[in-house]
This record gives C-alpha cells, structure tokens and sequence, in this order.
C-alpha cells in the first residue's frame, strides 16, 4: 500500500520566485536537494546546497540536539553552542549556594574548570536516516481497528527503535511520523552524556527582559551559552569520568565574526518541535473556536492563582515559579496564536481550500482520499462532544499537580505486572525515570494553599460540566458531600493524604499495587482511583481518532497537494531540519516598522537598573567603548545584539545555529515575534520573524569578560578582539562578488550618503517593499 | 533701559544647514522674515516666506483661536477646522438627551441646521501687534521692590488692553510678555461670538483610541470638527441672532486635497500655550528633581482615588470624569517628561551651558549679566524650600476641590470691596464669569465620598509635611482633633458645610463677606479662611520670583544668547505661531521605526469592537472601499487616517491647520508622541514629532457621511469625491520640479520597484537616515 507522496518526496514545484515563499519551510535534510540552488543563491547562499547534507554529510553534520533544544558544534575541540534558556537546568545543577552560576554567569578559565552538567541532558548527534515507510505503513494498515492502530504503530517503532540501539553503546534511535504517519523515518544519534558547561552569561544578560520582552521585538537578551562535549581517550562517548577528553566533532561551523546585514542569507539548523500547518479546516475551527479559548479560559483562572502566589511568600513563590512561568507562557501563546490566526483570515483560507481538496478528489475519482476526507471531519466532530471533560482530565499537570502525581501513581501501580510492549509508553520501565522525575517534581513543589486553591478550581469547574460531559467520581463525591462547598472538599483531600510526606510518593512509585493504595484511605488517592479510568477512557479517545488519522493520512496529504499552493514539507516533528532565511524586519501593525537589528546602545538605553532589565555593572561600563571595537558594526556603528530574520522556527529550534552565505556561524535562534506565533498553522510572510542573537554580541562580551581569552582563542578570534571596529569599504562594497546590489545601489544614490548606517536602515525598507510587494502579488 | 535682544528680533544667525535644526522653534510671525527663504525651499516651501505674513498680511490671516486651541478658515463663508477635542464643549452644549452629538456625530444637513455653541467659546482673529517692550519695560524697571514688580507690570498690562479695547466692540487685547518679560507684545483680536457646529464626527472616531492612545504613536483617531463664525448682517461680529449671517474671511487657506508624502513640507500655524526652552539650569534641576517628582507621586494618589471611583457607581463615574481624566493626563505627561529630559541628558547639557553662560558675561564683563544670573539661582533655591507645602496648596484643585472652591469663595469675599486694580488678575471683576464657571462646575461635580478620599489624602500629606513647611491651620485642626484620623476629620468637615447645598455657592460669590463666612460656621468654610493667608502668602513668593525674572530677563537672555547654539526664537506663549516642519518618522526606540503616515485598513485592524477601539459600523463597511477612492493616497494604496511630522508643537497647537509648500491646508495637529513631551522644555530633532490628522481622512469621512454634500461642495471637492484613486505619474515624478529626489531617486533603482507603495517606506528610511545623521554631525 503505502503510497509515494507528494508532500515528501516530489521535486516539489516551490513557486520559488519569491523571497517570501522560499522562506517557509522546514526541510529535512533528505529533502534539502529538492530546493533551488538557483534561488537560494539569489537569496545569498554562496556554496552548493549539497554543502548542508549529501549522503548523510554535510555542515549539518555540526548539528546537535541538547535536551530538546538545538546547538551546534563551534571548534574543533567539542564546543557547543546554544541558548542561555536551554542550559538553564544545567546551570542550576552545576550552581550551588555559594556559586549561583545563573545569576552571576559562569566562565571556565581553563579546560579543567569546566562544570559537569550530570544528568542534565545529553547531546545528540544525528548520524544517519533510514526510511522505514513501508515497513510502518504495512503496520499501520495491518490493524483492523482504528482503536487499535496507534498501539500497533508504536510498538512496531519501539521494537525498531531498540534493535537499532541493542548493543551498541551510546547510540539512540528514534523512529518518527511525517505527515501525520504517511511516511516514517528512523533517526539514529550519537548520545553524549559529559556535557560541560563552559561559558554562562549572567541570567540578568541571558534574560533580559525577562517576560516583558518574552515573545517580543525589539529584544536585546544575550541568551546563548557555551558547552563541550567530552568523551573516552579513545573518543566514543561515555559518563563522567575524571579521564575524558573534549570531542573531536568531525564537523564544526566557522566563526562568522563579521556578522551578517540587512538582507543577508542565513539558514536556520535545528531541530524545530512541532507544527500543525495542515489541518483540516474542521481540526483548526475545532481548535479556534473550541479548544484553545477553553484552555485560554482554564489557564486565565489558575494563572491568577499562581501570580497570586508568587507575588507572596518567597518559599511558595519558589515553589510555584515553574508552573507559574508554564502557564503564563501557554496563556500568552494561546492568545496570540489565536490573534494571529484571525488577523490571517486563516479559517476562512482553509474552509476554502478544504472545498478545493474535496472537489479535486472528487475530479480525480480518488475515493480513497474522499473516504479519508470524510472520516477526518467526522473524528474531529466527535473530538468537539467531550471537549470539557476531556481538557480537564488532561490538564490536571498545569493545574492540581499533586492530583496529576497521584493520578500517575495510580495507574503505574495498574501495569506493573505488564511487559512494557503492553503499556502506554508514558508507564513503560524504560521511561521509569522521566516519570519519577516529573512526579517527583511536583511533590517537591507542593504547597497547600496554592494546590488547594487549584483543586478547588478544578472541582469547580467539573461540577459546572455540562450533561454528557459529567466526570462519574465528581458527582459521586458531590452526592456524598452535598452542601459541602469545593474549597472544603479540596481542603479535606489534600489534610486527607500522605503523599507529600517524604518518601510516600517513591514508596508507590517502587511498590504500589492497586489493591495496597485502594486500602491506604488516602484521600487524594481515592479520587485519583477514582479519576484514572476516566484520563484512560480520554486517551483510548485519542488511540482513536489517532488510529483514522494514520489510516486516512497518506490520502488525506495525497488529495491536499493536488490543491495546496505554496510550499509542501513535512510538519515539524523533532527531527533536524533546515530553514532559509534572510535577515529582515516587518510591520508588527500599521503605522511601525520593526528593524531586523538591535545594538548594544538600545540594551543601554532598556536599563531600569530594576529586574528584568538590570544589566550587570561590568556590562554598562563596557557597553560605551563596544562602538569603538571590533565587533562594532560599521554600518550600525555598534555592537549588534540581536537579529530578526523570516526564518521558519518553532519550539525546539531554540538554539539553533544561523549560518551566513558561506556556511560560517552568525547566530543564535532564541524566540519569534509575537505576531508570529500563529507561525504553528500557517507561516505568514508579512509575520513570520525568527529572533536571534548575533554571533558578535556573543563574542563582545566573551572578549569584556575577565578569564574567558581560552575560549576565545579557541574561536579564532582573540586576535580580532583587540582590533578596531571595521569599516565599510565603500567601493569595494560594489566591486565584491557580493550579492547585496539592492542595499548599496539604494544608498549609493543618496546624495551624500555613504553606506554606513543609513545602508542598513535603506535595505530594510527596501526587502520590506519587496517581500510585502510579492507577498501581496504571489 | 529696555536692551533690544538678539533673542527676539537679531536676524539670527540660525544653523539652518540642518533639516533637523530648521524645524526647531515656533516662530512669531514678525521673526518668519529672518528665516532663510533658500532653506525653507529646499524643505520644500514654494512661496515666498512673505505670503504667510508680511505688514500683517498673510496666509495667516486664516487661523484662529477657539478657547485656547486653534483653527483656521477653510472656506469663503467662514468655515473653521479644528479638533474634535476643542470642540468638546460646545457639542455638549448643543447636545440634548434625546440628541447625543458627541457620541452619535453631528452633520448639519443645511447651513439652517448648523447649531449654536452658545457661551460654549469664542473665535479669534488677530488683527495687529503691536511691540509695547519700550512702556512695559519702563514699568517693571521702575518698580523698586521686586515683589511689586509683577503687579505693576500685570496692572500696566490690564490698563493698556483695556485701552485697546475701550469702546470697540468685538475687539479683544491682550499683551503678552516674550523671553519671561524682555519683551512686550500688545495682541488685538476679533472676536466672534456666534459659533456654530456645522460637523463632528462620533467620539468613536474624534477619540478613537482614548486613553489608550492618547501621547501615542501609532494613531488612527479623526480628532476634527468643523465650526462656523456667524456676524450680523453688516458682517460685523455680535452675539447669536436669528438674522446672523455665515461671515466672509478676508483669508481662507484653499484645501490641499492631494495630501502629503512623506518628506513633504509642512507649516503647522497656531497658538501654542506655554513651552520653557530657556530655563537656567537651577530652575531644570528643581523642576526634574524636585517638583516634577513631587507632583507624580501626589497625582499618583489621587488618581488611584479617582480611578476606583470610575470605575465604581455610573453616577458618580460621570462626576469625577473631568477630574480623573485631567490627573491621568497629566501623571501620564509629568513621567513622559521626566523620562524624555533624562533621556536627553539635558541636566548635563544645561549645567554645562550654564557654566558657559557665566564664563561668557565675565569675558564681557557683563556685570548686569553675572548680577542676573546670580538672582536668578538665588530664587530657584528659595523656591525648594517650601516645595510640599506649596504643592500641597496650589494643587488643591486637582484634589480636594470643594474646598479650592471654598477657598475661592473666601478669597473672593475678601478683595469684594476693592477695585479690580487692587486684586489679583483671577478675582478681579473682569474675570468673575470664568471664576464662576470654575467655581460652579465644582460644586456641581461634588461627591462626598471622593471629596473625602481626597480631602483625607491632602489632610494626611499636610500632617506630615516637614518642620519649617508646616500649615499652621492643619496644625490646629490637629491639636484641636488629637486622636482623630484624618479619614474622620474629613469625613465631618464635608458633613459640616452647606456648600453643597443648591445655590449656596452662588450666594456666597454674589454677597458673601468675610465676616458673614466666619460667623456661618460653615467646617469647610474654617478651614478655608484659615487656609485662604497661607495660599496668598504661596502667591507673594511667586510675585517675589517673577519680580525678580523680570527684572533679570534681558539681562539672563542676553548673556543666554552668547552662547546657546541652534535656533533663538521666544517660547511659546499662546501668541500666533508657525512651526516649519517635514512629514517624517522616527525611532521611538533601538530596534522600532514610526513611520510617517497611517490608514484606514491600520484603523481597521486595531477594531476591537468595545471602547476606546469601536469603529461606527458605517466606517467600518465604508473602509473597504476607501482604497478605491479619490481620496486614497496613491503610494499607500490607502485613505491615509494621520501623519507625523517634525513640527515643533506644544498644547494650544492643538487644531492647529497644516499647510503644505503651497500653503494649501493638509492636516490638522492634535497631538504629540510619547517621546516627545519633554519637547516643551527642549525641542530634539530625533523624537520631536507631531501628530495631524490628514486632510484626506477628513475629506473622505465627509464623502461617506449621508448630508455632507453641501460641506464637501463647499470645500470645492464635491466631484473628486467620486473619482477613482488617483496614480503615481511614475516619469513625471523626476521631470516635475518638485523637490523630492532622495525618495524616487532611491526608488526608483530598487529592481522591479515602481514608487506605489515602496516609495513611501524608502522615503521614510532615508528621511530617517538623512536627519539622524545631521543631527549626530550638527
């Protein structure tokens, strides 16, 4: 069966004639060949696209993945780098009461003060791809019920996943879905488990701005930081030992010391989370119109709670940041995705090209794919019955998070005696820690008050569900409760529990049966008995709906690209991929321009001296001298800190690499725009903005701070450090190979002009006019 | 005596070189003959400078002043344009319940339909200046004791207004002092009664935005209205009559119905109130670290008073509206200031011009001069002293107002049998109305339990002023009343009067005595007797201040001009000025471009559907269809909605008409940028912008508005509101003589740009370039 598809494999027809278009997209290496070498070379590319990934070689090659994160090999000796925020927990685990690396910052000055960062995330390395299409898709279409065919999936993968690792030391498999499960693909990475930290900047630089600033433009944070790699004398990866030796990558980028200007080339290589840029009309209005105002609503309430709280003690606004930050986090997002969607008319886009998709099935006759159409709207129907009870069951983490442990105790303690293949992966042993880690968590983090206030919220809002969606154990408890308001109901659980006594919730963990917790009388574990056949009913839901969509996807997706224009590449789903990009500003709304630089004069200038905008002493004192040096700007005539680019970014590419036109580092991606956050549906040319921090901020300030000349030694760059600040060679500028014609013919035209500073301002305006012109004409 | 000043009437030897600096300064119309006529061409005036004003001829013959704000003629049969907010008051006047013209718009159907704006403001029309430094001069010289210095002059001044006046009819004097009082200016006005509203549009649209915009750039409001001068039949000015006719304008400015561009000349003329460019050092430093901050944190308090109470009870919301909307407005400005001084640096720049002043009078043993300068920082520390309790006493109608009414009541009571020219300017017969006005609206808005938020808020800071700023009345109040919390004492005080009471206030400002008042034993009147020497006593200080300024002023100013660089022109006054501008962006900050104009589609989108964003849904359906219309801007491909400009601008500016380089009128200000309101005391070529509506915006919501024809007639556009869209004559651009070769030039070699739509953006970024770069070399 499993069909060859458009979406994935074909030569695809990308209207690549306009900027706009060629930077959407997020190419897996494989498809990279795909993209026009022509093209890119307009945008700025200067070397042949194979120079990326070819037969599973390549600068992708420099390319790890760090937790979830993305970062990249920058010398010869295993130096990694990626975001501040990536290394957070690193930082906290290698930071102690006297030494609190996060808040100072933290430099090795030599190799043998690098921290180890143990147990705080590994380092992965792709190391080749393998197309298992046929073999999942024969599975796939093997199952018999569509309840059945998610399970059957994912075990098949688990079993090729771990043939793949068995025996061989260090080595992690992954097999993964595109496009909905129309094609599958097992990735195989190098694991390194020493990771160092090397170079921190202060939270108060890596941070800047802190949640004002979080998902905005103009942004001046400095959210990088530097790790190594170390393994075995005999170079293969392996834990901490007092005898590694820094890695060896085969592939490391350049130092792109000059920076990139307005209008430059630059790709982005990460590995981007997920994205949902094909859902059928039906799933998007089900999430705009249903699920995310529902969650918008949802995490409204339990936000004020936690702000409440974290505005009060310090013990307990310790306790509740994590899931304060969360859901303010989730909240903002919500809002601004929703915004975006509306400001994209995209609902209407997609009601439009659902009726497309539909009539050019039913022109081709590819009943099929008709079939399909028709089962995925009728799934996402029956998604929209039960959506009330359904968010609060599977919200339970970012809300009553004791409730949420004990609920995972529970149904731990119910499949203990299973095999693992006989498990929901979430309760397999070999994800037995990520589940104590999360439980443990949320223990450690338990205060009475907040969780009593967020289980009365919860208990509130079950009691208030509407007919059909009734939760079974609520009404139960209400029935024997009657007149009992919430608060006192939630506050009798949680005086009624033992699980936040020390060692209780591990004692479960390790040994807990069924029978044991039934007879415990524990409160909180009574409802949580009570509560988890409905989490499963929930999830055997989801097996459902899941198990259409594997079966419908291949033509589904086939019957999509007969209509869709732009672009066709796979959703993000975690793997590495690539996307090209030019340095470049937007209109955030009528009347403004957002310009695709920052300077170090404007993070000067943001300085309340007050968090989150308090740069360290040492910072401001060197900032006024950063014009003068060499990685001042000339046509900026300063230090650039960040950069705005229409890159193709989601969640996961925090970290990612930017490279130039010749493959050289210039970058860091950290955030997107807030108009971009829509950027998961559908990418908008006039919005989509990746933020990034500029390879020559990180530099500047590794070369003001005291003890980090190692490091830059070993960038190649010492050197350069102590030279002045470049200057603009204003007729070579023309005579160059450079492909930059638009900026210096603008500026050269100017009378008086000269390309400093007014050329960057002059070839913002004008990518602006020409990526705003095409995208109004393409 | 009287020294002539080379600040006022020296051809200055202004650096004009600068576009930057050219539109620094509001200029009387006697100094415009001393600006450069190149230069003014070269910014793109294409008249003769001597066509605005010349032998009190001119194109400013057209403005007028409407209670303080400005306006001028647009039509041969006295047609005014102004804002919206100027006409405020009258269209409350002509409102009825039944006919609510501030929300729902006014459109005078036929000139009968056009409504009175009874006793609601009066038209001015200056018809001469006369310079009378030589006898005013005379009168503050001759004064020995510089606390009788100001009354003196104040007398002089009164005495020779009234002179002017003196059986002419409709004809209104004032003299005006320039440079705190080196020079003297006798201002004789028209004066029209007989207003009427001829159009508003909905609050919706003359607010759009509210508070929320409000000092804001981007701004997408229609704050205009059109008003008409009525005369009698002779075409003389006089009070409403049924028989009145529309009066014939000498002047009127012809609408310049093609709008503006970017980078276009604009003349803004009108009567800006006060700005203090020529504060000494000292007198900065206090203001920045003493009384500005004291007012912030007394403004804080009580708006949070005022705010709870709008949002509280509809009733009273509407009571404290005015009083909540004043302190919100200027708490908003004072922080605006602050942060736009500091970001100027200006203590510095001042503390070192100060330095350089001295230096200079020495160097030309000025010793009137050093004597000057010497009083000068002598009585800016005296004025520190009391700072609190003088604040506490001044401010006293922005807080508590029935007692600053009561105060006035006694204050009135006191002079009543004194002549006006024994009695301060506000207690002086001539003025009765306006004190009544004040004292009424008062009593009207009085609300018990704000009063006594506030009348406790100002009890509680008097109680805690410091030793040698004591009030001696609260002290008593305290003594008598030991124990009593000030909430109680106020809360009795207002329980204790009968102020409130229906036409108690009014007999006591017709027939009240201060014996009468003191035997009433009225509480609140108590305390305002006692209160009434202590405020009297604030008002000598400030007599004894300005005695000494204004014997120091040609001798400051003098020794001033020595060194000041830039532009020397008086501050503003309330006198007809014109400001010479360009319409250009700027950088509100490091990373964010405004740009220059905004439109009906960025109207559209910033539509919440609720207030302050609630577009009428006829705007709304119209809006779409603005782009296909004569009046949209070809560039923009839209109805353009406002513009900023460099014009130098302060309040009074308000209405002001803007003309373009052919004296056409283009737009009319009504506002300034957030970044720009420390321009009162120092213009900044890089965040000094002014915001207009556009001529085109008006015109078009007149096209859309059902009876509005005859007004559209009236303005001689009647047919183009039914042409299509006017085009960009692409080769015609450079061939016309018009002086804009940066912006087609730079267009016009981008590949594949035509001017639409581009040209605006990279006009902008080169206005934006071309200006930064002057003003960093100049």
């Amino acid at each position: 069966m499993a069909p060859r598809l458009p979406l994935l494999l074909v030569p695809a027809a990308l209207p690549l004639a306009s900027s706009a278009r060629a930077a959407e997209g997020q190419w897996p290496p494989g498809m990279l060949g795909e993209l026009s070498q022509a093209h890119l070379q307009q945008m700025g590319l200067r070397r042949p696209v194979s120079d990326l990934w070819a037969d599973g070689e390549g600068l992708l090659g420099a390319v790890v993945n760090f937790g979830g994160c993305s970062g990249a090999f920058i010398s010869a000796d295993g130096l990694v780098a990626t975001n501040h925020h990536c290394a957070y927990s690193a930082l906290q685990a290698a930071s102690t009461v006297e030494h609190d690396h996060l808040k100072a910052g933290f430099v090795a000055r030599t190799r043998a003060d690098e921290i180890p960062a143990k147990g705080r995330g590994t380092l992965l390395l792709l190391q080749r791809i393998d197309d298992v299409t046929a073999e999942l898709r024969a599975v796939a279409d093997r199952a018999e019920r569509d309840e059945a065919r998610r399970a059957a999936v994912e075990a098949a993968s688990v079993a090729m996943a771990e043939a793949c690792e068995a025996g061989r030391a260090h080595v992690r498999c992954e097999v993964k879905r595109f496009g909905f499960g129309a094609r599958f693909e097992r990735h195989q990475y190098l694991e390194f488990e020493d990771v160092r930290v090397v170079f921190a900047p202060p939270s108060a630089i890596g941070e800047y701005g802190g949640e004002v600033d979080n998902w905005m433009w103009p942004r001046h944070a400095g959210d990088f930081a530097l790790l190594r790699a170390y393994v075995g004398p005999d170079g293969t990866p392996r834990a901490w030992a007092e005898d590694n030796v820094p890695y060896r990558p085969e592939r490391h980028l350049a130092v792109g010391h000059e920076g990139v200007a307005p209008g430059d080339f630059v790709a982005i290589l990460g590995f981007p989370g997920q994205t949902e840029r094909y859902l059928w009309a039906a799933a998007l209005r089900h999430q705009v119109e249903a699920e995310l105002p529902a969650l918008v609503d949802l995490y409204g309430e339990w936000l004020q709670i936690t702000r409440a709280a974290s505005e009060g003690d310090r013990e307990v606004a310790i306790k509740v940041a994590a899931l304060n930050k969360g859901l303010a986090n989730r909240h903002k997002n919500l809002l601004g995705m929703l915004a975006g969607i509306q400001r994209m008319d995209l609902l209407a886009r997609r009601d439009e090209e659902w009726a497309a998709i539909k009539a050019a099935a039913e022109a081709a006759k590819d009943l099929e794919a008709l079939q399909a159409l028709m089962d995925l709207e009728r799934s996402t129907a029956q998604r929209g019955a039960t959506l009330h009870r359904d968010i609060l069951l599977t919200q339970l983490s970012r809300g009553p998070r004791m409730l949420a442990a004990a609920v995972d105790l529970v149904r731990r303690a119910e499949v203990r005696h299973l095999p693992d293949d006989k498990r929901r992966p979430a309760f397999q042993e070999r994800n037995a820690d990520l589940l104590w880690k999360t439980i443990e968590r949320r223990v450690a983090d338990f205060d009475p008050e907040v969780e009593g206030a967020l289980l009365t919220s919860w208990l509130r809002r079950a009691a208030a569900l509407p007919v059909g969606q009734r939760l079974r154990p609520v009404d139960d408890l209400a029935k024997r409760l009657a007149g009992v308001p919430p608060e006192a109901i939630a506050q009798a659980i949680l005086a009624g529990t033992a699980l936040p006594r020390a060692g209780m919730a591990r004692r479960y963990f390790d040994r807990g049966t069924p029978s044991a917790m039934r007879e415990a009388s524990d409160a909180l574990l009574v409802l949580a008995i009570a509560l988890a056949p409905e989490v499963e009913r929930v999830e055997a839901q989801e097996d459902l709906r899941d198990g259409v969509l594997l079966r419908s996807a291949p033509h589904y997706l086939r019957a999509l690209a007969r209509v869709r224009t732009g672009p066709l590449y796979p959703d993000a789903n975690g793997t590495l991929r690539v996307s090209v990009a030019q340095v470049m500003g937007y209109s955030p709304q009528d009347g403004l321009l957002a310009t695709p630089q920052t300077t170090l004069q404007g993070q000067l200038a943001k300085d309340t001296h007050a968090p989150p905008f308090e740069l360290p002493e040492s910072v401001r004192a060197a900032a006024r001298a950063g014009a003068a040096g060499y990685f001042a700007d000339p046509a900026l005539e300063d230090v650039p800190v960040c950069f705005l680019a229409n890159g193709d970014t989601t969640g996961g590419n925090s970290g990612s690499a930017l490279i130039d036109g010749e493959g050289r580092w210039v970058g860091l991606n950290f955030d997107r725009v807030w108009e971009n956050i829509a950027g998961d549906v559908a990418y908008n040319p006039a919005r989509s903005r990746n933020i990034s921090v500029d390879v020559r901020f990180v530099l500047w300030l590794l070369s003001i701070t005291e003890g980090a000349q190692y490091i830059l030694q070993e960038l190649g760059v010492a050197e350069l450090a102590k030279a002045p600040r470049r200057t603009v060679a204003a007729p070579a500028a023309s005579a160059s190979p450079a492909p930059a014609p638009k900026k210096s013919a603008c500026a050269c035209v100017v009378p008086g002009a000269t390309p400093a500073n007014g050329g960057a301002l002059v070839g913002l305006a004008v990518l602006y006019w020409i990526r705003r012109r095409r995208g109004a004409s393409g």
